[in-house]
């Protein structure tokens, strides 16, 4: 995500992330009331909860907000005494804490801590969290999968940087790492969720049954790199060594890694309502200056600082020239997890 | 501090501050394995340390290691299994953490977390911390006496930077503030730190019996604003009204701060000893660096970057005229307290 406070900056171009935090509030009140365990860890004087690629705000700060104003309202109907709050903003380490840390509401009610770690991985001690929540951050894999960037695999992903628009191979080997990805972030989650505890997260998706989207947004970006690279700014070649680490997975496939995980129950899955982006620009413009605040790393570290301009110059020319987004994205998607006793776990607390 | 890894950087000039904390090392090992009460808490599968005061790295790193191997080892030593490590790097929210974070050891066994937050305020939830070190941080004021920059005032500071070298009235107002902050600190350390859990703390100090100070280093840094503002590149009235907000305490003070505040056994204090600077440079040029990497934002933050160079430029030019440092500051101090049960504590313990 870009960094600061600049006109491409994520602060200045997550409204759409925003939105999506809006609609999912109402479902995480529901959630928290319903199906949040708090006689589990009533007795604990802190209730922790997290953010997974929580990004460099604000939005971030609004949904936390919302998570605890709902849980002290629990506490309070039962009878409980508000307990202390832990925060945990999470972000890989290059995300800018600084700009986060800076722009932390004065007036919250929590402890704030930033936590800088890849969300496949441990991050938390032991049954130490409460509520994970996460925002647009799961889509994101652990790396690009090796066969597209491999000339002698059937996979390798030439002339295109994604799986959108390219061949089934190329599909299957994002498919295979979305399941590693997420089999290694769930089993990590299930260690350090109480039981009783939950997990709120939303992710863009593609409808079941189709077996790859069509993205329009992803298509004009790799079309835009092509250009270029006709021009002679820089090789074909450093087009098809860059694709995109990102994977929308359909409903389906969630659920069939929460099944393969055994640590949590589907609680909820249902697509958000979608609002359209608002404002007096275009909607190429907000649509280009969007993709440029999340995703304008990605190609900076791999094309150079120089091209960045540019590039993103024709990508928004070319989305306001397209009539329509034939944009293969089933919507957001929200997902609620309960963290349950596996058999496991029963016998040991038996005995 | 001076974030980034630059000539002025605090990362590569804070060898002194190192040496403070390797001639702690082995007071730390003792502490842990003679003071710490483990069995109140070796039931918790997580040990929690906080670094208040961290900086940038990468001497936080160094402590933080060494006392996880203490840790451990005692652990072991009395038959329980090896806790999980949770880490909290805490400074203030300007810190720059994200240099911080990019260089957290790759290899860490623990579950590192940045804090960005005055340390004067509560950072984490009841008795939840195990362990608090604090490196050449508690000597920062939160704020400078306001007396001391109130024209109307007795303890006026005029033409001066600190109290060395001031009049009585201003020495007064810093040690009234010291008393008030050091107040604040312990008693949100109070709050956070289990029983039986221990805070090791350095800062520098002055000698017992010795009034104020006089610092050869603090004095040559305000002559050397009072020649800028002589010269006219800014008034005098500009450094009037800058005043250094730090403190060194004597041991003697530290003394009574934790018997007002009634939580904590002082159960070690001791003088360090201390390395003289290495290296080819000359003294002033090797102490004018580490001056620079350590204060040079409030400097430039009060009369502004364009000053800066031209500044630490005379300030090391006077070091290297001075023939002996004519320093009041007492050394380092070696502080280990003990969160004990208090009376109130006991009783509620008891029914």
């Amino acid at each position: 995500m870009n960094g600061g406070i600049g006109e491409y900056s994520y602060s200045n171009n997550s409204e759409f992330q925003r939105g999506a935090i809006a609609a999912a509030k109402e479902l995480i009140n529901e959630a928290i009331a319903e199906k949040l365990d708090i006689k589990n860890f009533s007795s604990s004087n802190t209730f922790r909860v997290t953010d997974l690629g929580c990004s460099i705000g604000p939005n971030t700060f609004l949904a936390v907000q919302n998570i605890i104003d709902a849980v002290e309202l629990k506490y309070q109907s039962q009878g409980h005494s508000t307990p202390e709050f832990q925060v945990f903003f999470n972000d890989h380490a290059l995300n800018d804490f600084n700009t986060l840390f800076s722009s932390l509401p004065p007036e919250r009610k929590y402890y704030a801590t930033g936590v800088p770690s890849s969300f496949h991985s441990r991050l938390f001690s032991k049954a130490s969290i409460h509520f994970v929540f996460s925002s647009y951050a799961v889509h994101c894999l652990s790396q690009v999968p090796n066969e597209v960037l491999d000339k002698s695999s059937p996979a390798w992903n030439k002339g295109s940087i994604h799986y959108s628009n390219a061949s089934p191979k190329v599909f299957e080997s994002y498919a295979a790492q979305y399941a590693k990805d997420i089999d290694c972030f769930l089993n990590a989650r299930a260690q350090e969720v109480v039981c009783g505890g939950l997990m709120a997260i939303i992710v863009p998706c593609r409808p079941n049954g189709l077996p790859r989207s069509q993205d329009a947004i992803i298509d004009t970006l790799g079309s835009c790199l092509l250009d270029m690279a006709k021009k002679g700014i820089f090789s074909e070649e450093k087009v098809d060594n860059f694709n995109l680490p990102l994977y929308f997975a359909s409903p389906q496939e969630v659920e069939a890694a929460v099944e393969r995980n055994g640590c949590f129950r589907l609680e909820k899955m249902e697509i958000l309502p979608q609002e359209k982006p608002s404002g007096n620009f275009s909607r190429g413009k907000v649509l280009s200056s969007q993709v440029r605040a999340s995703m304008e790393g990605m190609f900076k570290n791999h094309f150079g600082e120089e091209i960045i301009d540019e590039f993103f110059d024709s990508f928004h020319k070319k989305l306001d020239e397209l009539s329509e987004f034939e944009s293969g994205n089933g919507g957001s998607l929200f997902i609620l997890l309960k963290r349950i006793a596996t058999n496991k776990e029963d016998t040991v607390a038996k005995h």
